[in-house]
């Protein structure tokens, strides 16, 4: 086994700290990566809090890993030592069902390794995350990081970036669309630049006024404020597609109701309890409320060229570890523009 | 003007009796239409009961409409006296929108006149709908009817055929595809019948044990008993498309579950009160919840015309005028296989 060191919490209520633990040895398929970066989710809020239940402690968060291969197993083909690498949100799955054998390993229908939080493929051995030095992983579960993009800025895209680039090149998101993205925090801004890169007319939808001038810094075309009838009237029937990325309860009829007919309003981001959904938002114009879940191997692997290829990266504020637990409250306040990134070599 | 007789409410809370109006005279793309047959609705009650808000009295209801032409417009080029001809929910839209103009009327964006409890393009003339002996209809709204069938089990489809048969067509359901449907009422029935005979293994999906045998007569291959949760377990990530039929609240997050990845589960029924939806039943597994409104004039016809040549047709129970307070109390029963039809000739 290999010490390694991380930040993790013991339980529900403290703060995160130093830890050590250890990683398994470097199997013949697996890469050793030293983790340069690695981006705070707001689901490792959520996890490190408990507040999804079942939470498995002590618990490294994070998956949004990039770093440097360090050493490679005996049969990895894929990977040299010295190469990037990047680990987005899980580490295995059981590579044989119909979701894995179609590059859809974050559906697989027997069990999906979370980065941490989980349960290794044997359903014992606990899972921890890119809070720490380095992370031991199966290379078919590993990506290929391009070497010209700011490292620190792609840590976000193996969660914000592939969560949200999934469903707009699934629902086939481009030139001659119209696209509202609900919620500008990690997600909601990969998605404006992701959506006016592939050619659609971007709109960002917005409680406070005061985000105006940031939506269209960062490639919106159009801005509207939901809490104005008046400013959203030119708004109803007007969207082909609807990214909606909020994970706080809100009203998802409003939002339908700006779909025009056989538009289609795409979830990522899951509210705790329930929404209220008028069946008549939906029958009315034939329209679409549909779920995505981050995205596969093949598909991040592509997000990822696609962004080196695009100069394409999220715009973050690069922390030291020891201010993850600060960088959580700032974060729950929406006070980041819009990610927070440990610098590893602070740990 | 021409004198026509029919049965109407005069507001919402007497039953209906006998009801003499006018219909306008044969304009030059009109046909005029003696009603033989006209289905009940659910929705007929609702309106005469004025449950959906804003009904016009006095309302002559019925929109699931066949007949056979007694006289044609000027430049009727369709249509001869003598043909057999149906109509369904609409008579009238603005022709000039992109919903029309790709034939998708019932989604018009201006303004769809219905067929009864509805306004004509004037925005003044109230419709009223086939409770009645005859209708005056232009002739690009008006369907043509097979004489290979039997009318009286022609006339629900009209409605309840064609809210089936369009989002079966839409998704492409057929061979290969695990369909299951919601309610077995007038809709279900149909919905049973259809996908069926589009090739896909139809599961009726019903609180009712007593309900197997009905359900496998119409064609349904399995049947589920959704109040039994050990039932149920073998349907979880079953069925590729969920046919929702049912109009009283439900639970829309249990049918969710029963969808495998990548599932569509269809609403046609709208409950009046909006449903919770978790929104990560839909991400979990990249699942749809999508609506679906009758459907346009040339499906319509499209429908009319593969029914008659499947041999399709609604399973009905044919009443004399006279009994339709009573028909209305057995539908909200359930109380009937599975369409009440009117049988104009006893008006």
């Amino acid at each position: 086994m290999m010490p390694t060191k991380g930040y993790a919490v013991q339980d529900a209520t403290e703060p995160l700290g130093p830890f050590s633990f250890e990683r398994r040895e470097v199997g013949e398929h697996d890469v050793l990566i030293s983790i340069l970066y690695c981006g705070v989710c707001h689901s490792d809020v959520h996890q490190v809090r408990n507040e999804w239940g079942g939470s498995i402690y002590p618990m490294v968060p994070g998956h949004e890993i990039v770093g440097r291969i360090s050493k490679v197993g005996s049969q990895v083909t894929k990977f040299k030592e010295g190469d990037l690498a990047g680990v987005g949100c899980f580490v295995d799955s059981c590579r044989t069902c119909h979701s894995c054998k179609e590059g859809l390993e974050q559906y697989c229908e027997v069990h999906t390794a979370s980065t941490y939080n989980g349960l290794e493929m044997d359903r014992k051995t606990p899972t921890y995350g890119g809070y720490s030095n380095q992370i031991v992983v199966d290379e078919n579960y590993t990506l290929k990081v391009s070497e010209k993009l700011d490292l620190s800025r792609v840590a976000p895209l193996l969660c914000a970036g592939i969560t949200t680039y999934s469903p707009l090149r699934q629902w086939k998101v481009g030139a001659g669309h119209k696209l509202g993205v609900v919620g500008l925090g990690g997600l909601g801004h990969m998605a404006v630049k992701l959506g006016a890169s592939m050619g659609a007319e971007v709109t960002v939808l917005s409680t406070s006024p005061s985000k105006e001038a940031d939506a269209k810094e960062l490639g919106a075309h159009k801005f509207a404020v939901t809490r104005n009838p008046e400013h959203l009237k030119e708004y109803t029937n007007y969207f082909d597609f609807i990214l909606d990325t909020v994970s706080a309860p809100h009203d998802l009829n409003l939002y339908l109701s700006l779909l025009r007919r056989d538009g289609t309003m795409i979830l990522v981001g899951a509210p705790p309890e329930p929404a209220p959904v008028a069946g008549f938002s939906l029958i009315s114009r034939r329209k679409r409320l549909v779920g995505s879940m981050i995205g596969g191997i093949p598909e991040t692997q592509e997000m990822l060229d696609y962004c080196a290829e695009n100069n394409i990266m999220s715009d973050v504020e690069v922390i030291p570890m020891a201010q993850i637990n600060e960088a959580y409250e700032r974060m729950l306040r929406s006070d980041v523009k819009y990610r927070f990134v440990i610098d590893m070599a602070t740990l």
